[in-house]
Order: C-alpha cells, then structure tokens, then sequence
C-alpha cells in the first residue's frame, strides 16, 4: 500500500525549508479564503463549507499526497460538477442538499483511496489532453455563464446555459442597479489586473516581480475594497445588495452523513466522475510542477492523498477537493517548497474560522461572482485546440465534441463522451499495429521496408518486421496483413516474422500465432521467428508453438534470410 | 460505405462452385432445422421463430458479409442472452415477449449496420481472448444446466443456475420418468456420437471421413428416432412427453415491432451487448476461416452483415442471428466454397417452411433439450484457462474473473465485467511504454540497453530509447522516467531521446514533449531527438517543438553521441 510512510518532507534536511513554507501557508490562506467561500455557493452549499473543506483535507493530502507543492481545496470544476449531480436531488443549500454534498465527497474519497490501494494510479492517463482542454474550457464556460444573474442581481429559475441566457434577457428590465455597479466594476478592475497590472507595473515601475504580485493581491484588495463599501452603505439593508449572510463561527464538527440506500446509490455515478475529474486534473497539474522541480510523482500516492482528503471533507462538514490551479500557483510563486505549506495554511485557516469567519457574512455575492468569472476564464484553453487544429485533426475533433458535449448536453454527458472517445481512440490505435515487410539492402546486413527503399527480396519468402508488442487488440491485425499478404503472393513457400520491437506477447497473441502456424503449415507455408527478444523467448520456449519452432528461431534477421537462400 | 458493391462470388469465375455450394446448403437446412427450433424455444420464444429466423438474414449476409463460408442464424449465445434480457420485461413466449425479441433483434441490428457505416469494425478486437473464452465457456454451462428440467419433465419456477439447481433437486420425485428416460437416453447417444463415434466407426470400417459425417448426422437421426417413439406411442397424448406443438406453416409475413419509447429504451444495453458479442464470435469463427483458405475477413463489411441480417431478421419475425459455430463446421464440411451454399439454404428453409413445418410439431422437447446441452457442451473452453495458466497468470485471472462473473451474477454483468477488464488491461498496457537507457557499445555503431549490456556512456548526456509510438495514453510514462532519471543523475546536462520505434507522436504527446523541452532548458538541460521517422518528421518541423529543436535532430544514435562528446 502506497502512501503510509512518513513523508520526505519531514526529514531533518527539508526542515530549512520550513520558514519559507510557513510564509507560503499565510499567503495561501488570505488569498483563497473569498475563492473558498465562491466555490461552495457555486456547488449550491452554504459559503462555510468551502472553509470546511480547506482544513482536514489539506492536512491529508500533506502527508499522504507525493507532490511538494500542489495545494488542495475545493476547485471550480469539481464544485460545478456537484452543483449538477445534487441539483435534481434536493433544494440547494438544504440540509438534505449538504448531507449529500458531503456524502459526495466520501464516496468520490473511498473510490480514490480504494483505487490507489489497487494502485490503480496509471488511470490517470487515459483522457487525452484534447478532451481534458476541452471539457475544462465547456466547463469554465458553463461556470462563467452561470455568474451572469449572481453579477446582475437577477434570480433565474432553472439550469443550462440557454436557460440562464434567456432568462437575463427576459429580466434585463429588473436588473438590480447598486449590484450590477458593484459587479461590473469589481470585474472589470479583476479582469484588468489578471491582464495588464503586472505589465504595467512593471514598466513603470521597473519591477515586474512586484507587478506580479499586485496582481495576485488584486482579488483580496477588491473584496475588501467591495465590502468596505457595503458596510458603509448600510450593508444588506442598505442599497440591497446581497451578501454572503449569516455564517456559523467555529472549526467544523465531524459527523457520519446519514442517507438512506437509494440516495447512497445515485450518488455512485457522479462520485466516480468527480473522482475521476478531480484526479486526473490533479495529477496534470502537480506533474507540471515535478517536472520543473526535478521531483518524482507517484500517482499512486496522488490517489491516496486525494482519496483521503475527499473522505476527511466528507466527514468534516467539507465537500469535494482537488489540486486546484490558482492555489497552487500562488504556493508555488510564494515560496512553497515542502508540504509544510499546506500544514500552515490548514492550522491558519481553522485559526481565522474561530475567531473571524463572522467578517465574511457582508462580503457582497457579486463580488465574489466577479472573482469566479475572472478566475475561471483563465481556464479556457482554446490554445490546445488550435495546436491540435494544426497538428492533428483527429484531436482537434475530440476537443470540440468534448466541449460542445458540455454545453449541450451537461457536464456529465460531456465528460461520459470524453471518456468514450478516449477509449475508442484508444482502441483503435492499438488495433493498428505498424508492420511492414522487409528486404536487405543490398550487400549489407540492414533491412529495411520494401515500400521506402530499394531492397532485395527472396522468391517465396516474405519477412514482416512487426513494430510493437503484441497482444489482444493487434493480435487479429497481424493475423489479417498475413492473409493478405499470402493472397496477393501464391508462391509463398515461408513467412519470416522479425519480432525485433515485440517486447510481450499475450496469451491472445500467442495462440494466434499457434493456429497461424498450423494453418500455414498446412498450405505448405512454414513460418519462422527472428530477433526474438530474451523474456519473450523465456516464455515462449515453454509452449508447444515455441518447441515446435525451436529449429527455426533465428538471432538475427540476415542469418533467417541466408537460412532461406 | 463498405459492402455495396456486388459480391465477388456472383463472379462469373466463381460459379463452378456453385453446384457443390448447393449440396452443401442441403445438408446444413436438414441439420440445423432441429437446433434452429431448440435455439429459439431456449431464447424463450414459439420455436418456428428459429426458422423464421434462417431465412433472410441468411440471405442478408450472403450478399453483404466478407467471409465465403460463415453460416449465420440464431445461435445459443444470444439466444441465452435474448431470454436473459427479455424474462423480466414480459411473459416468455407472449405477443409481447415475440415483439421484444423481433425489436431487440432490429436494434442489434441497427447498432452493427451503423457501427459498419462508421467503419468501427477494429472494435472486434477488443476482447480479449481468454475474456471470450471465459465468457463462453460461462455462457454453455448456464445453457446445459437450463436443460435439466426440459431434459427430465420438470418445471422449474423462476432462473439462476442456483435456483435451478436447488429446484431440481427439490423435485426429484416429480421427475416424469418417459420424458426422463427419452431424454437421457437422446444425451448419451448424442455424448456417445460426439466423442466416440467417428473413431469407433474408423476403425471398424476403416473409413473416418464417412465416420464424422455419421457423427455429424446424429442429432438428426435421434431427433427422427425419438419423433417416431413419440408418435407410436400416442404422441403428446399416449406417454405424456411435452413436444413442440402447434406450428403455423407458412412463411414468416414482414411486420414493424410496435413497442413503445419506455420500452425501446430498456433494449439498448442488451441489443448493445448482443451486437457485440455477436460480431465477436463471428468475426473470430470467420477469421479462423479466412486464414485456413488465405481468403480476406473484411470487419466491417462483416459489421454491415450481421446489422442487416439482424435488422431483416427483426422485420420478418425472427429474432437475434450471428455467425453459427456448429452450422458454419457443417457448411464448410460439406463443402461449400461461396456464399452460395447460404442462398442455397435460406431457399431451401423457405421451402420447408411452406411445406413441411407442422412435421415439426411432434419433436419432443426433451430431445432438443438433449441436443442443445451436447452442443453447447462443446463451446466449454478449458484449454485457454489451462495455456494462460501456464503462460501468463493476468491472463488466466480474466478468464476466471469472467467465467464466475457470468455464472453468478449473470450473462450482462458478467460480459461487462469482462469489457472493463479488456479496457483496463488495454490502459494499464499503453501507459507502460517499454522505454531503455542506451549506451554505446565500444568500437561500434551500435546502441544497446545499459542494464543488459556492457556499453560507453558519456558523462552529463542520457540516451532514453523510446519503443513504442507516443500518445496520451504513455506520454507522461515518459516524462515520469525523464523526471526519474535526472533526480538519480544530478549531473545530467543533456537529454537524447532516440524515437526509432516511434511512428506517432500525438497532441498530448506534443504538448507534453513541448512543455519537457521547456522546463529542461530552464534547468540548463538540453534535449535533443535521434532517428526520427521520416513521417513524424514531416509533423513535428511544422511545430514550435520542431523549429527550436531544428539543429538538435540527428539522423543516428551515434551522430547525437559524438555531437555530445
């Protein structure tokens, strides 16, 4: 079982680090306390649960997760994702609706942590990036669009993108003035921080890291900024703009979700696809920093740590959690370089909910729709879909069903689509095997395609090089082009195949090739094996197919072709 | 659009084939009549469906399907399948049932049409072996033992092969001992014929060729023989030994299934599950023909076959068709060389049809009971459990995992369980690209694995080998070795990948190579590329990647070696 040692990071010589780390943590827990609260009101909870969600979650994921610097906590895609999954199931906010939320999250937690002790980590890799671009750029726009009434002090019943849509254009007369001011601005100064602060800092300033840095604090300063302006407006009662509103002060309390059989039941689908989502954008995000950092990942771990993060938010008033994009790039940028972080930023976290989560309740909930908008946008990726338009059409096709998927037909049903196209793409790659027939270059030793170059061949023998391992899904291919090839060539006495690049054959591919050689030797076609790998060889010399070749297994491709002369 | 073409074996060329072909669709109407009948009543439907059944889709796929000697119509597999669907949703044998049947057969039959539109015909191979094996072998044992009661007189209320154990042997006492002694006395003549009779006969008179085809009429003269009992005796009347009953002669009339939306729906997963499981029997019983005769399998022609056989079959009263096992040994047995033998027997079906159906009506039912059970007995696979057990343990583990998963929790779960272990054992495979850090072997040109191999290394560069094509599924295998490898060679200032074995590089891998580039260079690590296909080439210099590795592309291994001397 992967995961239940005592981390790296707490050995003596990470401990210099630790400093650093501590200043890292504080800056992490300022700075994502507005995004927390906008997340668990985009997933329909009570703001609070997303400050539940970045304590005990964050602690787990520091000790059991592999990555240094990925922070976790609730994030824009999965709170979407259970926002759709619980919305048919109960009225947002409800009891009901939080039990379930939190129920959400213990399963998508226990399926996480059972596939890491499965170490079922290479999992992580079977959405292509195309589909992820896309289904993360359909979300984004989903969530961006969902801000619009929170922005314009609109209510509007309903669910989707063309319902919202419709539905601000039918009430655009009953738009709440003081809010969509408030709103509007708070996106514009956002929006034009995120773009152009740190360059213009920078150039007038002369000190782009500073720039950096405002900008960073730009979403803090205008909350701040907004809520000032509330309270001294007369807050919710004043100019009637809404606010986030009562919030109990306290750490969260650790309770058993109760829910009945059915309802643990269709929380099993959308569970599995958070978890599958959350993972898979975890794992990308965290082996980007890796890489930069010359550090190991071990997906294995990644589904411990996550898998038990979801399970302690779930059991601790918290919802889903994932490594989220902007808190980590702010721990990273600020100085992060161990887990220690993490710790920090949980321990100041439960700290600020003793004694000030009551500062929350007159935040304005358009300003926080500002920051999501904002925030989200950065998540569109329409760059990968262009790379892809020119490298590849086939992926540039993935990306836009998977897109067009989510906007039209929801988030699951998109990301059910991705997953099917991935695994067809899958498929039929694998059932493509390159092969390809080969002669000698005359007066060497060097085979080489008859297709591309100028080689001798030998009358009755046709050598096929087979280019990758085989096994189930290629085993047939192979077993087609050799029918093919003795249809077009009825002199054909022996078939040398070269296994140079076969580093396995399944049990599939291995009686294929028995029956082959018996229907081959029946036609009077003897078939051959050269350049057979050693742990290939080692098991292939214990079947009847390996003893009844054993004369006719060759080391190298030339010594076959002058044993066929 | 595959197969619209008129068939090869219509080829003036072809027709002295013709009259053999003749003969040999004689042969397989009078021998498959009684099992078409069996398969039908064991698919829970009036049993003149099966011969409903072997008329047009036959027809269907002669002129459409690519193999020149597979025998298609109703087939114990689905029909299983088809009743296991069907017994929640109505009363076995009702207008009800007949119309479910007829629509899951249309639907099948769409899926495959579609799927051959699409060109998906690389889906057969999928599944792997020893998953089909399992699966079948499940599939017969769950067949022979719903026999028991048909086989003994008894009838047993509800299914399962537990419930139909439990209840046979609650009512031994009951058991009616003419059909019992009918029956079991059929099943050792059919065993006793099956196993031994071709050799017996061979060595008595010295002729094993006219031996198997005594062999192969048995089924057929038992059914006469005990026809003739039953009728002396007094029919279903005299002894009280169930038979078939009342059959309208005639052909089957063309008719649209009325069902209604609630009820199509709950066909899709089964009609989708038929489909496939369908085509991948026929596909692989197809393709051991096509090899033995160095004929081509096309997949997808063989995909629009099946669909309109299905979709013919559902329109005129039959219900769901595949390629037979049984009936396609009999056709090319009896020599059948084209297509024709098939037009021959869906002619002679409907011949019989028109004349001589109500002959069918005094089969007892314990004799078709006996005969389904010997055949199916003869799909048990437990040659591939005993070769994957020595060979490749995974291998033999699927195999068990499906066969228990069919036997106890039933026919759809069980062939899930077996997609999903296909598609993991697919996933886990492309995520583990074989890859090898090389060396130069000393006063040579040539490369090899420094874990096997006494070679040169050069200070500061690392040679990785990459042996498979690169695609999302396997592009961050790479990067986590890369990764891996400098955290072990601090020291490492250049990166060689050499992409001999790569004949793909796509999106995700692009992106992930790109960004590898990137952080490298940030790290003062140059990376550079060696032996690159002259295709991957031609994408990759359209590319940021390419343009700046442009001057760091070498021809050879040994090129980038003395360049980073």
């Amino acid at each position: 079982m992967p995961g239940l040692r005592w981390p790296s990071w707490w050995r003596a010589d990470q401990r210099r680090h630790w400093a650093g780390d501590a200043l890292a943590g504080a800056v992490v827990t300022v700075l994502v306390i507005p995004q927390s609260l906008a997340y668990a009101m985009l997933a329909g909870l009570p703001p609070t649960m997303g400050l539940y969600a970045s304590v005990w979650p964050v602690l787990a994921y520091a000790f059991l997760g592999s990555s240094q610097v990925l922070a976790v906590g609730p994030v824009a895609v999965t709170s979407l994702m259970t926002a759709s999954a619980l919305l048919p199931l109960a009225v947002a906010a409800s009891p009901e609706y939080v039990a379930l939320a939190m129920g959400l999250a213990l399963l998508s937690g226990l399926m996480l942590t059972l596939a890491g002790v499965l170490r079922l980590g290479f999992l992580a890799y079977f959405l292509s990036q195309p589909v992820i671009s896309g289904f993360v750029t359909g979300v984004a726009i989903l969530i961006a669009i969902g801000q619009l009434p929170g922005l314009l002090g609109l209510t509007i019943e309903g669910r989707g993108v063309a319902n919202t849509l419709v539905g601000v254009w039918a009430q655009w007369a009953q738009v709440h003035r003081p809010t969509a001011a408030l709103g509007l601005a708070s996106l514009a100064i956002l929006w034009w921080a995120r773009t152009h602060l740190a360059r213009v800092w920078g150039r007038w300033a002369g000190s782009p890291a500073v720039g950096l840095w405002l900008a960073r604090m730009a979403p803090l300063a205008v909350v701040l900024l907004a809520t000032f302006i509330v309270v001294q407006t007369g807050g919710a009662t004043g100019l009637g703009v809404a606010v986030v509103g009562p919030i109990e002060p306290g750490l969260p309390s650790w309770q058993l979700v109760h829910l009945d059989g059915p309802q643990w039941l269709s929380l099993c689908v959308p569970a599995l696809l958070i978890a599958l989502i959350g993972f898979v954008e975890s794992v990308s995000l965290a082996q980007a920093y890796a890489i930069e950092r010359q550090q190991r990942l071990e997906p294995d771990r990644e589904l411990m740590g996550l898998g038990v993060a979801n399970v302690l938010s779930g059991l601790s008033g918290g919802y889903s959690v994932a490594g989220g994009f902007s808190r980590t790039v702010i721990n990273a940028s600020a100085g992060a370089q161990t887990p220690m972080a993490s710790v920090v930023a949980a321990l100041l976290m439960a700290l600020v909910m003793l004694g000030f989560s009551q500062a929350f309740e007159v935040l304005p909930v358009a300003v926080l729709s500002a920051s999501i908008f904002v925030s989200v946008l950065t998540l569109v990726d329409v760059q990968t879909l262009r790379q892809a338009w020119r490298y590849d059409k086939a992926d540039a096709w993935s990306w836009l069903a998977t897109f067009w998927g989510v906007l039209v037909a929801g988030v699951e049903l998109g990301i059910g689509m991705g997953v099917v196209l991935s695994l067809a793409v899958l498929v039929w790659r694998s059932s493509r095997p390159h092969m390809a027939v080969v002669g000698r270059i005359e007066g060497t030793e060097h085979f080489r395609n008859i297709d591309r170059h100028r080689v001798q061949t030998l009358a009755g023998l046709i050598a096929l090089r087979v280019d990758e391992s085989l096994f189930f899904a290629n085993a047939a291919a192979l077993e087609e082009k050799v029918s093919q090839l003795l249809a077009q060539h009825s002199d054909t006495r022996a078939l040398l195949l070269i296994l140079s690049a076969v580093n396995r054959i399944d049990t599939t591919a291995l009686m294929m090739l028995d029956g082959l050689e018996r229907s081959l030797a029946l036609k009077g076609v003897q078939m051959s094996l050269a350049e057979v790998k050693g742990p290939v060889m080692d098991r292939l010399g214990q079947t009847d197919l390996g003893r009844r070749l054993a004369s006719r297994i060759y080391l190298s491709t030339n010594e076959a072709f002058n044993a066929h002369r």
